[in-house]
């Protein structure tokens, strides 16, 4: 059970690492850091594993730190040193059960970290955590807010057209079915590596212009989904051996861009944003429109959004969140 | 922001740690660890940072390791000396950007271990990661599957039936609406430590016997479902000061045990098994009722079994799932 492309051992990764950079650039950034004062902790996520602080130099000069405990090293010389090094101090020792806190060596658990410096206000508020709220849309809400929403500030699709158009990207594509109305190309997601099976994540967009979102989705479109469904879950079986029920696909709503797509990740992958807020199964969907045709027109969707997000600017001043 | 109860500085902890345990029995385990060898990785999970491993003496005395690194301590101190401490290999450097492996004090990095040994077969198969199957339980399948998997595996109720008629845990009770037939008992669940708010985690048991799951909703229940909603999160308000945005309100499907609970957890918390195929909201299950009020007596449900599961057994043995 392989994450996060670990694959040599940590320690032949350390030496790689350090034989490749340049002594003045690698003490550039450690200098930087040292003379810098912790000013404000951005965020934090304790079941990740990861810090994200702001820190400044006297003169004013700020700077972003991104910490990230790395996954332990599966490599069996690895697995060997901890087991021999560990330092356990005991926290509770019940029958055959104990706890420990143990101190393991410094390249056997390494942090994995980006700094970015200067940091100006707009790379800081970035990475600034921000507290989520829960939007509940109604059909209604949908065609007087959000709708504007998409108006607004929907990004531009040109780099998608490109993509199904295949001016761009055209390598990159694992299947495609060209058909107008209910054919799709599928790809790799710009997230995934492209080996690593248990993280493995692909993406269908479908060729059919107009269909912003599960919203805009009737029964009509069943064929449109079976196909997307049938067709990506064998591509991915023919081409990377994982079977169909070790695959999770599913909508994201709100989605990041408004043109119909389809998130096909490995059941193994904890993938950011696959959560119940975030995230609508494509089999619910396919559900959800054989139990009622006219679902997505009638339905509450439930959603989080950020505290600086548009939309919820827009629900708050329509009265629709409270402030 | 904090989590796991993280809230004095780590030195502390290791100082008060130490403390408190025999030299003898911190070194018995210490000692037993050193001498063994290591066996099989049983479990890892690099979005959490953990890893679960058999190690064995060559006696053949068997124990299971379970790793799991700690989060950063967000403590002023400790994150001063994080930062004064840390030594950066460059990775990468863009611009302003800038990638680095970090190694930073053991004492700030601690792993957090529970060692359990003498381990038999029993002890090392709870440990050993299984694959999961996607699941596709349309509303036959439930009726001749799932209802005979729920009379012959449920677990026995009578704890649960014991906190209801508060003959037990009583003086949990967050809150209570005694009705019968739309009444509930709000407690803390028994993951939460009860003062982090980030990880804030309760859970709605309903009085009313004969409910097992979704499954057995209708829209008669939606009096029961928007009581329990409405009146769960004012009292979560009232007790926690936390607002009903925050929280996320879901069933598990499958669920744990077959008595009707909602699980109420804060936003913050990426709590186990809130994924698309675990967890349904409790506002999409109103939603969906309001839709079709017979919607879960038609609807085909998705979820996820580990491998051993006997309900993924049961559909294998019928045929409606692959083996």
């Amino acid at each position: 059970m392989k994450g996060d492309g670990e694959n040599g051992s940590v320690a032949t990764e350390i030496r790689g690492a350090q034989g490749n950079v340049s002594e003045t650039k690698e003490n550039a950034a450690q200098t930087w850091l040292r003379a810098a004062k912790f000013k404000e902790v951005l965020g934090s996520d304790s079941s990740h594993k990861s810090l994200f602080i702001l820190v400044a130099h006297e003169s004013g000069e700020q700077g972003v730190l991104l910490l990230n405990k790395s996954p332990f090293s599966e490599n069996v010389e690895d697995i060997a040193a901890l087991i021999e090094s560990a330092e356990l101090s005991e926290i509770m020792k019940n029958d055959i059960f104990g706890s420990y806190d143990v101190i393991i060596p410094s390249k056997l658990n390494l942090v994995k970290s980006t700094l970015i410096y200067p940091a100006n206000e707009k790379v800081i508020a970035k990475y600034r955590q921000e507290e989520k709220y829960i939007i509940h849309e109604t059909a209604e809400d949908y065609n007087t807010i959000t709708v504007e929403y998409i108006k607004k500030y929907q990004m531009d699709l040109k780099w998608l057209h490109n993509v199904l158009s295949k001016e761009s990207e055209a390598e990159r594509i694992i299947f495609e079915d060209p058909d107008p109305h209910n054919g799709f190309i599928l790809s790799p997601d710009i997230k995934w590596d492209g080996t690593s099976m248990e993280n493995l994540y692909v993406l269908a967009m479908i060729h059919r212009n107009g269909v912003r979102s599960i919203r805009d989705l009737t029964a009509d479109d069943l064929p449109l989904l079976e196909n997307v469904r049938s067709k990506s879950l064998s591509a991915i079986k023919e081409k990377y051996g994982v079977r169909p029920d070790q695959i999770r696909a599913y909508f994201h709503y709100q989605p990041c861009f408004y043109h119909l797509h389809i998130h096909f990740v490995s059941l193994k992958y904890d993938a950011p944003a696959s959560t119940t807020l975030a995230a609508v199964l494509l089999d619910d969907v396919i559900n959800n429109l054989k139990i009622a045709s006219d679902y997505y027109k009638r339905a509450t969707l439930t959603f989080a959004r950020k505290r600086s997000d548009k939309l919820l600017e827009m629900f708050r001043e329509a009265g629709r969140c409270e402030p």
